[in-house]
């Protein structure tokens, strides 16, 4: 495997020097785009998306087509594990994803087992490996999986929730339960991210994107360690790079140095927190990724150029160890040429400051 | 103006030594109590029963009726204020609330005026006056609204929103049409909480509801000086006794100590912060009111005291300037009897900690 001919996301994951801060957006390939939706018209449904590695392919490139971002992102679902466990993933209109068979019977729970990823997520492998070839070594490619508490929410609810009420029930009333639960899909992570690397990923990501509905002392206990044993498990290097890890818990602010400890490289900051007070924070020990409010793409051009300085001013300008994002996923409400305006903002800024010429 | 009999609640806000912890749950007159649907199917609808003093006098009083606990909360909505704005609030089944006229047209926008409480909102200040007639001094009662950009929020959007795209649009694009907004309505909050203490409450609480969807850079510019005007306006002494005030951020854990510099008495605080690090942070020179996650409340009577002794070990048990509450509104999927068990905990262990005797 050789570094990609544009390695700046990979390098300041590794706080390496660069010579302007990179950028990518979560959930960069998706329905604000036409050609986006235009595909998955064609694919017949998200899911059908998600398990077609051809189509996933061309999804993911669409947004370097149109911009000039520093990496490329799997196009695949947070819930491709327990569906792959057995649970039975569908989507519906409206109220998206749903299981058909919730985990709640205690039964269930003990009969859960960690799935093999060659086997019954070859269609996600296949998918990094295609996404991989045609990339070329142009950019590189992030692949990412959601954290064990994110899923476990998914999986005790059978959907998405407002309140959480069967898994904070089984989190008070039986600990024991849940922790089996995270157990087993932490090995299941571990194995699928594993498997996404050794497919080609060149960094990966796990999104916590619910551990911020934990309280602080339910975060320590059912999400954070299970996040530190995936990261301890992770390839470290592959073809002779190494494999940069970030964590992204949602509403995770006030737990930044705790997830700094867990040995991850990078940490994913919503944009409820100012970069560079986390920086202050967690000091040089990560790099942070981050953290427009998503909000700003609905502005003009000039001040979602505006708004991307104040990001970069506040994370320090001459500074490694900064990877641009949004501070959650793009809105399919955005407009695409927002995204233009973003990119070019952060790469000319940035470029800017590191020579000094402003 | 004298005080109630249990004024534990208000010696608490105003960090006086108490015999015990007191406790009382955001949203307790709610859908969770067989009775107060029964009164809610009889005034016809949630809006009506806002609005008929007699029936908002009979569904705050319930819970009380049930639980030993230490304050009633006027029972009315947040979006009293936008309405008599002349917004058009209504409510449909499943949607929640909705306004027929969002605030979106520049020439609305500064045709916006706050209305007189003591006119537009009579029906409140009735219901106030009622509601302490018929506590007849028992516990003290809280009157509320919601923060200038909590209700600016549902007036651009014109509801609830997952993301909201149009006041962000706005807060980035026109910031000048959105500050005049958040000026009007804090002027309107300011004299309807003030209403609210001279019809009779003996403290006040401001939802900051949204506020903690704001980049930390925003809640700065657009809530937090908003709550600092009302705060600095509110009336704070009637009849002789200091009428306290607790400011309510969800979400707003990174910047406990900007709002502790506001001049409430209190903040509230929700789940996701461990409260004896909130005390830590803003010392003694506000009370804080919090913080059980209200999933704790699906879990069995033992699990319910385990986890609120967990909360009162945490704030420190000795300590004054303690109002245990929930860190959010409680669902109204939660049993009757977990709040039976909850009150009786807070009450206990608080009582036993103070007294030295565990």
């Amino acid at each position: 495997m050789t570094r990609p001919c544009n390695d700046t996301f990979l390098r300041a994951l590794l706080k390496e020097p660069t010579e302007y801060t990179p950028v990518w957006l979560m959930r960069q390939a998706g329905r604000y785009l036409p050609e986006y939706c235009e595909t998955r018209r064609r694919a017949g449904s998200f899911l059908q998306l998600c398990k077609n590695p051809a189509l996933a392919c061309e999804v993911t490139l669409q947004p370097l087509a149109r911009y000039d971002l520093d990496a490329a992102i799997l196009f695949s679902d947070i819930l491709t594990v327990p569906d792959a466990m057995g649970l039975g993933l569908y989507f519906t209109e409206g109220e998206g994803p749903r299981f058909e068979r919730p985990l709640r019977e205690e039964w269930a729970i003990r009969d859960l087992t960690a799935p093999d990823p060659w086997h019954h997520l070859r269609y996600v492998m296949d998918a990094v490996a295609e996404i991989r070839r045609a990339l070329n070594n142009s950019v590189p490619l992030i692949g990412f999986s959601g954290s064990p508490y994110t899923l476990a929410c998914y999986m005790v609810e059978g959907g998405a929730s407002s309140d959480y009420r069967c898994i904070k029930r089984m989190l008070y009333e039986r600990p024991d339960l849940l922790h089996h639960i995270l157990s087993v899909t932490a090995d299941a992570v571990s194995a699928y991210l594993n498997a996404q690397i050794e497919s080609g990923a060149q960094a990966v990501m796990i999104f916590d994107s619910w551990g911020g509905s934990l309280s602080a002392a339910a975060y320590q206990e059912f999400s954070l360690p299970y996040l530190q044993r995936i990261v301890a498990k992770l390839i470290v290097e592959s073809g002779g790079e190494r494999v940069p890890s970030i964590v992204f818990t949602k509403g995770g602010g006030l737990w930044l140095e705790s997830i700094a400890d867990i040995g991850c490289d990078a940490i994913g900051l919503d944009w409820t927190i100012d970069i560079g007070e986390a920086r202050r924070r967690v000091g040089h020990q990560v790099a942070l990724q981050g953290n427009l409010d998503p909000g700003v793409l609905f502005a003009s051009a000039d001040r979602i150029a505006d708004q991307a300085r104040r990001v970069l001013d506040s994370y320090g300008p001459h500074s490694t160890g900064h990877v641009f994002n949004l501070g959650h996923g793009i809105s399919q409400f955005t407009p695409p040429e927002s995204v233009t305006a973003l990119v070019e903002a952060v790469h000319s800024h940035s470029r800017l400051s590191r020579t000094g010429s402003e």
